[in-house]
């Protein structure tokens, strides 16, 4: 069998120097690159990657755990996925997708033994795919939470990101806060960790304005948004403004609270939390937005798993990002405040 | 070495019935599913993928070679990628994304001998990654085209989407149509196919109405649709209708031809082609968009090279699929109609 030492001594270079080329992991000069490259036709060396992970069993691959998103993805998810495929990459690692709809699925996927390490994405409160991971061995970091925080994750920081979205509509004067968050198929109790950690933080946030809560689950559509504005419009008529946790709905809000006759930000105020910038700008007016550090949150996930996976950490990975906020046109004062 | 005679002996069951769990292709009941993967996990069978992958010399694994996409991905994209991953899934592949920003790079990565086929996307005109991609002897399949048809390749079929645009805004009256494409950093003809496959179709499509045309080309961004609206205004002023072939520039184009006093679509009828249903959705008043195929033709290529990989092909796939149009509210008669 042609091994790395057999290329190096063809093409007259370090193993070292091999492994770079090989792996991607470093810049090498072109004319070496080149001769290492000819090296490696010459001596058919192609299949060997295969050979080595073999004789180390690791693969160096990375799995993507993420639900069926064909339908209807959004722009933050596909966030996450690009940048731990690069960070994956970075680091010499490859990033495999793996739709996985239900857990025995996931099971026969990971005794396989392709992959060296998980991600998982649209992590639950209580997630059976987890135990799943945690009976297979196979060493994984989650994007989001279960309700146990033992576990390696890498999450948005929702109470930050709530107590600072109502934070800046107090600042407008607005006291009744509304919150839209997504309705899911999943059970209560089941639902995504951001769902419930959203919709604590906001309880928290909102508690000393003394009003009560005004939660509303929708679906992530233009639909579910109109579905928001008339259910605001028809429940909640003193609310001033709302908080979104939906990105899908977003756009369907406004068009729909325009539709009702309510001005925005005049009549309602909006800032649609875990979203992008371009979200934003696309809307009319243009939304107040809670920007996700997803590109961040993916590279963070990739990382933290092969951390783990090279023993280089000390402890299981808990990182929480908050995030950002990037004024729009659509939070103003409540219209009782300009009336005075 | 454990083979999987010996876990189907263990488990007593066939070799085909652990090849179907461990390859995921095809439903095992549950009782001979858990036989097999205590049999599987008493022989430690796990690492074993690998020794088969040497032993045939394939690895099931492709790659999805696409540009840097992290800064700013579109709904479209997005749907190309997802789609891809499931097909190759359901034909027991494993799909690994490979971002990719250098000629160079995909070299090495392809060198590594990791996968058994690639798919390329946001393939332009000349495109320099399609020539390592032959040299690799890598098979390959193109989502786009270059300007040699030989090679397989699925794609939008631009000639019939943009001709069904200028028809449907010629049924209600328009004759001065105008383009709106994407600008990209690269040289003149090295653009990626589908913007010169769409301009090619415009001219053609509206060759007959005896006017000149009117491309402009902006940044598919919020500010190049804004840009975009502004080089009508100013520069076409007397075009009562336009085409984006531009995702990302979309609601900038709406939102900036209205911050200039143009109503849509009393004065401007717009249609956004290669597009989502659900982009049109988001936007006020909603667009009339021709829906990209992206979900059939990311599992169409994934079939494509699998095909290939497994032979069963007579000859190199060339398939072409048009957009859909999805009328929404931005399209009606041009001003000069509703004025007699």
């Amino acid at each position: 069998m042609v091994t790395m030492r057999d290329v190096a001594e063809r093409a007259n270079v370090s193993i070292a120097t091999v492994s770079f080329v090989i792996n991607g992991t470093k810049r090498v000069a072109p004319e070496t690159r080149a001769r290492i490259e000819a090296a490696i036709e010459e001596l058919d060396y192609r299949r060997n990657v295969v050979a080595r992970a073999l004789a180390s069993s690791r693969t160096r691959i990375l799995a993507l755990l993420h639900p069926d998103l064909e339908a209807r993805p959004n722009a933050t998810v596909i966030q996450f996925v690009m940048s731990a495929a690069h960070g994956a990459r970075e680091r010499g690692y490859d990033l495999v997708l793996w739709p996985v709809n239900d857990d025995e699925q996931m099971s026969h996927l990971l005794a396989g033994g392709l992959v060296d390490g998980a991600l998982l994405m649209e992590v639950q409160i209580r997630d059976s795919r987890v135990d799943r991971l945690v009976a297979s061995r196979v060493p994984f970091a989650l994007i989001g939470r279960t309700e146990n925080d033992d576990l390696p994750y890498v999450d948005i920081d929702f109470a930050t990101t709530i107590d600072e979205a109502v934070g800046h509509l107090r600042s407008f004067g607005h006291e009744r806060i509304a919150l839209v968050t997504q309705r899911t198929k999943a059970g209560p109790g089941d639902e995504p960790g951001r769902i419930m950690r959203a919709e604590a933080a906001y309880l928290d946030a909102t508690s000393a304005l003394g009003r009560p809560p005004a939660v509303i689950p929708v679906e992530g559509t233009s639909a579910g948004g109109r579905e928001a504005a008339r259910t605001l419009h028809d429940g909640f008529p003193d609310a001033t403004a709302v908080i979104l946790v939906n990105e899908g709905a977003s756009a369907g809000l406004v068009k729909g609270s325009r539709a009702l006759g309510r001005s925005i930000p005049d009549d309602l105020s909006i800032i649609s939390a875990s979203t992008t910038r371009e979200l934003g700008e696309m809307i009319e007016p243009s939304l107040t937005v809670m920007a996700a550090p997803a590109p961040q949150l993916g590279r963070l996930a990739a990382d933290a798993l092969i951390d783990q996976l090279e023993g280089v950490q000390e402890a299981p990975p808990h990182l929480l990002i908050p995030c950002t906020l990037v004024p729009g046109q659509s939070v103003g004062p409540p219209p009782q405040a300009r009336r005075h």
